[in-house]
């Protein structure tokens, strides 16, 4: 297949162009480079060294002979050219991971909400009318959230996209619907997620176009078959407070003698997936598109849930670290629980990749090696939801402040 | 209060603005005036003739004594100019109608589609952040529209904004909760409605923005008390495929001799409000604004639901028109039900003008006046939903072509 990765030069968008160029697909990377912007307007960096897209991509060449091209195209904000390229190209895949994805930095200022949710929802929807207007028939597979579905339960499982709910009618009998399951995302970002949803059901009911969405949780590791190849071909690795995720950075943390810095009573139950099975998802999701006429197939894509304080007490346990726990910057409710259906990807084949010290371990050496990379004061998460949330956050939770005064 | 209107120079918004600045209140229209701009984009113009927005300003003063104060921003771009706007004034609430709002416009071509939603959704959530960014505790009256809903119905009706529906538990008991509606918008503009939803869902219940959301039938009618004070008031009235809508394009056509243009069977059910009480429920919104912290208050903005046959029909009926059905260029159902709930406006004390001979009759008269300012190539409904349903449009229901050839 032809296929265009929207945001391949991100994360999950890296390794998910290997997985798959190694698989024999012809992969064209399209980015704006926005993540490595970001990095420099935050002040900082992946802990482990990238090289620029170019340099990976001939370095993968040299190591495998495949060719991966890159196109650096806004598609938020050029949308004529990127039009053009679709033209050109005629892809029979899209994956789209183009979109601002962390939810500190959504709620960091007034600007930052603004620019989280232009870009989003102009990436998505440009993405989309141009898809109708050119008559490509790519399968368009979104990496989406979680977080859409929202974490206050009511002892119900999280389906796959789509809740069985029963209606009352005007004569008193009640008729079974299935709906798309009523959204209650937690941050401006998540928020953009739940906006896709909408754009993504009108487009597939009014222009037939397929399209999959893969709900993903919070992604951890940081190797795969592929970025293990050559040093050169390494993932990005987030330790800071706006794009760092939560069992990463306990990793990180433990790794470089920080407290594991815990917000609220740590009673938030997440749903969790190794880097290595994100991109195998995003292969099986390929093979099984829906047809046209056909609602948006949703996946959830996560292989197991955990309760953050858990995590970190496991963390501690293993590497002898230190547990914090601090203000929580975030609006949410302290404590939750979280059943998630994943049957669709067991189905397709998925063999999880679950919680393995060895897996564990790996990623504190990739921490330990490049610890002088990282600028501890950048570790603290400190974007508050609320300006008063905002007022509470614990900016120093080593108490470096303190030492230095004594 | 003192009160912006944003998009205060439109259809429904000039009426308000007057409406409330004859029952005491300080208004500021807040406007791009882009519904201008389209006008001459499209070559259209108003069936009745308006002058300049500052001059409509002017002579309200002369005939009432009252200021309303006119600022050029523009809501979706100028996010900064907005926000130092609110600082300065500092508001007691704020109607927002700054949004693309006319169905066919919004599937025009793709460059319409990408127009509606980036100047859509940006306008809406600029607003809000910077509401929350300036501390600015106004309450906020969003126009929404019906179309929400959608128009497939399973014999339920559509309740305002919330359903109550069974989930079923782990356990297998079954508990009720009131979601809100799921939506099923059936064109890019009414997508932009249902994408505020969420928008607002979530100010609602992070910022604890105070919002309410009035989903508004298909507005009909064009004299309100305070327009009808001086020729020069006089409100904008569309005639053209784009921005007129269905009850008032009958009894414009009906006036010029025109067919009634019934797209498919017109068997689409819909819901309608006449623009004097359109204005009325605002402000009866204005007065009973949601607390902080509560969830979004949602109002069914309509008096009476009308299948578009029977409308054409009665029209043809009063005045002697002839009714043409013409091929659909939307995709919609054919035939469809409507049973909607409005019982908030009814209690806070509406008292609905329903379709009464001698308003309609006002409207023709009105439309013969202008007649001489309608181009008759205009009053055809051209954009089609999809490439394949605009090819099937007939251009020229008249029949002159054909005429003109023999």
């Amino acid at each position: 297949m032809r296929i265009a990765v929207l945001g391949g030069d991100g994360f999950v968008g890296w390794p998910t162009v290997l997985h798959l160029s190694e698989a024999g697909h012809e992969v064209h990377i399209i980015d704006n480079l926005s993540r490595r912007w970001i990095d420099t307007e935050l002040g900082v960096q992946s802990l482990t060294p990238m090289d620029s897209v170019q340099e990976r991509c001939r370095i993968w060449h040299e190591v495998t002979g495949r060719r991966i091209h890159f196109h650096l195209i806004d598609v938020a904000k050029d949308y004529e050219i990127f039009k053009a390229w679709l033209t050109g190209h005629r892809p029979d895949a899209i994956i789209h991971f183009a979109e601002q994805r962390a939810a500190p930095y959504s709620m960091k200022t007034d600007r930052h909400k603004v620019y989280t949710v232009n870009n989003n929802v102009s990436a998505t929807h440009n993405v989309l009318a141009a898809m109708v207007e050119t008559g490509v028939d790519a399968h368009l597979v979104h990496l989406g959230t979680m977080g859409v579905y929202g974490y206050s339960t009511i002892g119900a499982a999280i389906p796959e996209g789509y809740l069985p709910v029963d209606i009352e009618r005007l004569d008193g009998q009640k008729v079974e619907q299935e709906i798309l399951y009523p959204t209650r995302p937690g941050s401006v970002y998540h928020m953009t997620k739940s906006l896709d949803q909408i754009l993504f059901q009108f487009y597939a009911q009014n222009d037939g176009l397929r399209i999959t969405d893969l709900h993903q949780g919070i992604v951890w590791g940081t190797h795969t078959d592929q970025t293990r190849r050559h040093a050169q071909l390494i993932n990005r690795f987030d330790y800071d407070g706006d794009y760092g995720t939560v069992l990463n950075r306990f990793l990180i943390q433990a790794a470089i003698g920080y407290p594991l810095t815990v917000h609220g009573t740590g009673g938030q139950t997440r749903a969790f997936i190794h880097v290595q099975d994100s991109v195998r998802c995003i292969e099986l999701a390929l093979g099984d598109a829906p047809a046209r006429g056909e609602r948006v197939k949703i996946f959830n894509q996560m292989t197991e849930t955990h309760r953050v304080r858990d995590l970190a007490e496991m963390i501690a346990k293993m590497t002898g670290a230190k547990v914090s726990y601090l203000p929580n910057p975030r609006k949410e409710a302290a404590e939750n629980e979280l059943i998630v259906k994943n049957d669709q990807f067991l189905e397709l084949g998925l063999n999880p990749t679950t919680l393995a010290e060895g897996l564990l371990e790996e990623v504190v050496e990739v921490a330990k090696k490049f610890a002088h990379r990282v600028d501890r004061s950048r570790v603290p998460a400190v974007s508050g939801w609320t300006k008063e949330l905002g007022a509470r956050v614990d900016r120093d939770p080593e108490g470096k402040a303190l030492r230095e005064v004594s």
